[in-house]
């Protein structure tokens, strides 16, 4: 698998990242897909909501079972959105604010700068949204802002 | 990347496949995750909602603008779920219905049979889901279940 595009975010180290694109809400971020892929973002302006796949490039050991930032009972790495995994592909759900040529700028990306990025995929609410499902074991906890301890 | 364990459908020829996991309703599935890997399902029981990611290893010739299985106007690819895309990553959400030991049974899977699982994650809905993102160029479709001429 090969890079279609860089990520560029204002977050230069892993302490900086908000932990999901919930946490970074208003931070607007620049998806730039190389010119040779640039082709394939037609009708792309016409979603809100886009999937965004990339590589954890910068990830630290994989462990299948880890705490994480959102508590410290270990849990799978299957039952956790952690960057430490196997095949180590990251998604996350931002908001497309424009789309400047090759370029689109979103809200909402939580990634670290210069992430490669892998696939853009259009979020469809018939096919995605769920809101009632299970929260699993996120349920009730305290949505930490910044924890502490973070890797 | 290294595929992490086989999904396992009724699907097993391309033409058979539904063309979105809503369209999979009521089918289930069974997704194996090698047993080196099992121990990364820990507390994933919790959780009503997965995100399989997987590759398309039987995708035929990519193409960055196309039309698709919802109409007949071309869209990017990046516009699109469109299985022949640059780095061949599928991503589908499943219904999780149980857990026999490695195996997670699913409804919903809408992939090829044999299908190379890549990753799991949990579906959160306060990180995923949002009901009220743009349908894009799909808005207003007929949703087509079999459509005709699919490859």
């Amino acid at each position: 698998m090969e890079a279609i595009g860089i990520i560029h975010t204002p977050y230069k180290t892993k302490p900086d990242c908000p932990i999901q694109p919930l946490y970074a809400a208003g931070i607007g971020s620049r998806v730039e897909v190389f010119e040779q892929y640039a082709e394939g973002l037609k009708d792309i302006e016409l979603f809100s909501h886009l999937y965004l796949l990339y590589r954890f490039d910068r990830a630290d050991a994989i462990k299948l079972v880890r705490t994480t930032f959102l508590d410290d009972t270990p849990h799978g790495i299957y039952a956790s959105r952690h960057p430490c995994r196997p095949n180590g592909i990251g998604m996350s759900i931002v908001r497309l604010l424009r789309r400047e040529g090759n370029v689109l700028v979103v809200d909402g990306a939580d990634m670290l700068d210069a992430t490669p990025l892998l696939d853009i995929k259009p979020y469809i609410p018939k096919f995605d949204a769920f809101p009632d499902a299970s929260e699993g074991w996120t349920a009730g906890k305290p949505w930490r802002q910044k924890p502490e301890g973070r890797e």
